[in-house]
Parts: structure tokens; sequence; C-alpha cells
């Protein structure tokens, strides 16, 4: 794995070089993370032709042995109290003679800049342009681990979660139960909060977990992901509590499950980014269901929840082979609820199977 | 309460008046919530002499009649799907015909006020130099009350835990079982995650909760705040396990709690920011514990977790009335634990009975 970080900062390097800059300042987590393997809050990499140097914040947590527990394989230095690692990473590119420094404006506030380059003063900055972000879009197969292992965890969590008893309890409840059995799967953490929505709030695109309790009848919908080594994915499922679903839910919930089939097999390598979503949106329509600011159906993922690429439908990029997205449609109708179903998968060329699915929970209107 | 709001509208115009700004765009969510009394995430909220502008991201989970629920008195412009709400509030102020618009430079990217800058070509760009920050750092009452509920909700929580059995249990289940608790009494949330430490790692500044088990003799560190209506306070207190604290463990508690009362003592309007920083860390030194890089013993809390004033060790500024704090020293010795005692209060005039203690739990060594 230290190789690969290393080939990672090379490939960074290359595209510095392309674009004139001597160096890098990476100061997003995620990409920070990306590069080195670790990501203590608050880090700055600094990435020159000759040298890599990792600025830590000083209130970092020590380990027993009062050391800070990121040895990755880089030259390190720690910022005294209070100042700020990227102050740090400034000062440094300008005392190895850096004339030209690319830095994350997507990232890095105003103020932040301003006050990095008052200490780097014979530097010129650039922007980074997001190339960490383009270099993550396309995993390596250790990532595509990783992201499966985490995909393993929200389904055991949800397979247990639907075991127990659910009438009468609350949606925070339920929401806080599978953070919990996702940390006792082995999760580093939920990737985000969990959703769950009973009854009229099923099949939210977006919806926090409130005190309402499940009721016989209810549609019932959960969203959850667990994050492992810094991987996230995402997955969704609706179910329906009691014996016998109602008509309109049996025929809503086949609706959105033909919609999500539809846009999985629409993920072919080369394909539009916008296919997948346009192919779920053409089955709802045709059953009535138009939103009128559609919300993009997936989005890839990996060390942020939401990454590149957007899988909405105005996307003109192409999918790569090895690029996890999710895929997840959904129809809320007002004041009696909805559905909502999402996968993670790999998108792999039809030679290989096709799309790899990594979670793996039944999509079938259960009955609980 | 939703005068209160406008009156600190009203205070944050004659703040840019003065400085010569028009308007104000506010993007910092705690700062929109602190003007409003709303804070969806990514609202922004466009200020100018005339008139107030919330605009709200598009994809609001919204409440069950279709409608957002974040019905504040305030005109309110709905941003159409991805697009930026602070592009929309800078469009706004162009076509209101404002001249000079003070933004949030130490909230908004580098890329992110560029595209603001492009949409209002006509309009000067200036700095709101953290005028919302100072305008937060004084609480009115209403704000006290919240913080006091807050407060209440962790003791509870914490009461609950302490009369559980803690030997066997792991630090991540602990935590998070007083999160769950602390929700259940009413909170929003855990203003942050909750640490617990126990045997080497108790006491520690900063620590993540582990798989390490309590363990008979263990000192054992809980540190927790919940957030209610946004506000959040903060407290630490150190247990020990077992029946019979050792000798070291009740010297280093007395001494920890001589240092925080010290602080806590200290606590008087117009008194220097360091100074209770000062009175706790001058007993600490004096029994030989020195800390290589200071990390302040506290700083205000409110609708941020950690916010103006600090209160470390250099501070300059002097503490107002009605400003609420933390006080929490620690010593941890590395390999063998430590202990950290933390309270919420509030500044009051000696007159009034001197500061406000609202984390009330007891911070005697109780053998658990």
């Amino acid at each position: 794995m230290a190789d690969a970080h290393a080939v990672r900062r090379e490939r960074l390097g290359e595209y510095c070089s392309a674009g004139g800059a001597d160096a890098a300042l990476v100061t997003k987590p995620a990409n920070v993370r990306y590069l080195t393997g670790c990501a203590p809050c608050g880090a700055t990499l600094l990435l020159t032709r000759e040298r890599a140097l990792l600025v830590l914040p000083a209130d970092l947590p020590p380990d027993d042995t009062g050391e800070h527990p990121y040895a990755v394989d880089l030259p390190q230095l720690a910022a005294p109290g209070g100042r700020d690692t990227a102050e740090l990473a400034a000062e440094a590119a300008a005392s190895y003679g850096v004339a030209d420094l690319a830095v994350e404006e997507h990232d890095l506030t105003v103020s932040r800049l301003r006050a990095v380059q008052a200490l780097a003063p014979g530097v010129r900055f650039g922007d980074l342009n997001r190339a960490v972000e383009q270099l993550r879009v396309v995993k390596d197969e250790h990532e595509v681990a990783d992201l499966r292992i985490a995909a393993e965890i929200g389904d055991q969590a949800l397979g247990e979660l639907l075991e127990s008893i659910l009438v009468g309890r609350t949606e925070r409840h339920l929401a806080m139960e599978l953070e919990r059995r996702m940390i006792d799967h082995g999760a580093d953490r939920a990737g985000f909060p969990v959703s769950v929505g009973t009854g009229s709030h099923s099949g939210r695109p977006v919806h926090r977990p409130t005190d309402r309790r499940v009721e016989e009848g209810d549609f019932l919908t959960v969203s959850l992901g667990a994050q492992y080594r810094g991987y996230t994915v995402c997955s969704a499922r609706t179910f329906v509590i009691g014996a016998a679903p109602a008509a309109w839910q049996v025929e809503l919930h086949r609706l959105v499950f033909e919609a999500q089939r539809a846009a999985r097999e629409a993920l072919v390598p080369g394909v539009l980014a916008a296919a997948p979503d346009l192919a779920a949106r053409e089955l709802l329509r045709a059953a009535g269901h138009v939103e009128q600011q559609p919300r993009p159906f997936g989005h890839g993922v990996g060390l942020e929840v939401r990454e590149a690429p957007q899988l909405g439908p105005g996307e003109m990029g192409k999918l790569d082979n090895r690029v996890p997205v999710t895929v997840g449609p959904g129809v809320h109708l007002p004041g009696r609820g909805g559905v909502r179903i999402e996968d993670t998968l790999v998108v792999r060329p039809a030679e290989a199977g096709g799309p790899e699915l990594l979670t793996i929970t039944t999509k079938e209107l259960l009955a609980l």
C-alpha cells in the first residue's frame, strides 16, 4: 500500500509539471488521505519535485507512548501549537525554492490562502484544479476491496435489524441502532448519518430521522453506509410493515425496483454518466412520476460519500471501468410515503461479468 | 425570539454601515442560524440596508406537505437544483444595486468567492471580518437558557451511565450509549463526538474512543456535551473504577480538581481571558506538570462547540458578563493515564452570585 500512495503522488507530480507548477499544497482531508494513507484532521501535504512533507497539527491524539500515531513513511513536521499546517507547508515550500505552487482553491478559504501567501512572498500561487479528485475517480483493487468490506458491514447491520421487532420503535432509535451495529461489525463509523423514514417519511431522498414510530402498514425506508478504512458505500431499501402490503405499495415498489434495475443495467464502461439516471427516470416518468427539480439518482463513492462522477441527467462525461457509483432512484408521494432503492456498484466490462454489485441485501418488498 | 433575530440583524447592519459596506453576505452556518433562527445546511443570508433575503438550497428535506420547514419570517428564495445559494444571493445583491458587499472570507473558499464575484460584476467585495462571531460572544438570556438545558441533558445522561455496570465495556460502547442517552433526553444530537478514555487513555485532552475495555483500578475520563436548539456545552469528569483508588490517583485527581477550581474562581467580568488558564496552570506547574505546547484550558461555547473567546495562556482580551466559557484543565501521564475536569460556566458579576455553573455533575473522585 505504501507503494500505491507513492505511485499516486508521482502521478500528481506529473500533473503539476505538465501544468507548470513546481509543487502542490494539498489541504483537503480526503486528498491528503489518498496521497499518504493517513488523514489526521488539519494535516497538509506539500509535494515538490524532489520530496514530500506531511505537516501535522499540534493537537493530534498521541498514542500511549506519547508519539503521534501517523507513522506513514514520509518526512513529517509537527505544527507548533496554534500554527496552521498550510502556513508551515508554504514556508517550507518557499525555503525549498519553489517558484510555482498549486493549491486547492476549492478547499482553502479566502482568509487562509491570504495567510499562506503572506508566508511565501516569492512564490507564485495557482490552482490545483481538483487534480487529486480526478485521480481518485478510477479505483485500484485495494480501494475496491475496502468498499466491498464497507458494503458487507452495512448488509450485516441491516440484516440484523430486519430480524428484530420494528413496530413501535422510533426512526431515531432505529437509525442509532444501525450506526451501533455497523461499528460493532468493524466500521470506522457511519459514513453519513443513517436515515430511517417510516410512513409518510418513507421514500424521501433526504430525511433526518424523527420521533415518529413505526406502525403497521407503513413503508419503511432505510438509507445507510458504513465507512471502512475511509471508504464509504451507500445503500437504501424500502420494506413494508405488517403482513399484507396495500396494492399501491406493491405497485410503487415494483416500479422503483424496475427503474433501479434499468439504471444498474446501464452501467457499462464508456457509457455517458447520465445514462443510468435517464434509464431509471424514463420508467418513472412513463408511470407519471416527474420531479420538478430532478436530483441525480447516483454519484461516485470512495473517500468521500459523494464524489466524482455525478450521475445526474445532464452529465456529459463517460463512465470508466473500476468506478464505484451509487444507483438510487425513488418516488415520494407527499403525505403518503414512497420507495427508494439504492445500491453501490463498481463499473466493470461485460467480459468481466458486468457491474459488480457491492450492496447485496435483497431488494424485494419484504413484509416485516 | 423572532424579535431577537431582527435585533441581531440590525446590529450587523450597523456594523456594515460603519465599515462602509451596503450589504453583508453571510454563509457560515452558525452565523446564518444566529441571524435567522434556522440553519439549513448550505443556506445563505443576504442582508442589505432595506431587506433580508434567505437563500435555501434545493435539496432540503421537505415536510409532509411538500413545503420547506424553514418558515422563519424572512423573504426566502429556493435555489434551483445544483445552484449555489451564495451565487444566487450575490445576483440578488447586484440586482438590488448593492455597491459594497461584505462577505465571510474565513468561510468562503477561493473558488466559491470567484464564482460569486463573477455573478455580481458591478459590486465591490470586502471582508465581514468575523463581525457575526463578535456579536455572538455575549449571549442573551434566551441563549443562556438553551445552554442551561443542554447542560442538564448531559448531566442526566452521565448520571444514568454512572449507575450502570462499567467494568468490561469498551470505550466505544460507553461513548455510543452516552450519545443515545443525550438524544433520549431531548438533545438535538451530541455537540461533538463523546470521548471516553479508560486506563492509560484517561485524562487525554483529545481522545477518540477505542475498543479498550474498562478494568478494575482504571481512571475513566468522560468528555461530553449535548446540543440543544443549536447550543452546545462541554463537560468532562474523571472517575476511578473499583473500590479503592491508588494513592497517585487520589493525589492527581485532587491536584486537577484544585486547578480547575482556581480557574473557575478567576472567571470575573473584566478579567483577562488568560486569567483562568493561568490560575490553573500555575498550580499544575508547581506540582511539576508542565506542557511543552500548552493547549488552552478553555474556550467560549454557543452555536459552535468552540468559539470566541479563547481562554489560552496568551490571550489578551477581557471576559465580559454573560459569556459562557469552558474551564477544563487536565494532566495526562503517558502510559498511566490522567485526570481531566471540565465545566461550562457563564461569566457573571459577584453581585449576581459570580460565575453560573451549568454542568453540575459532581466533580468528586467517585469510585464506580
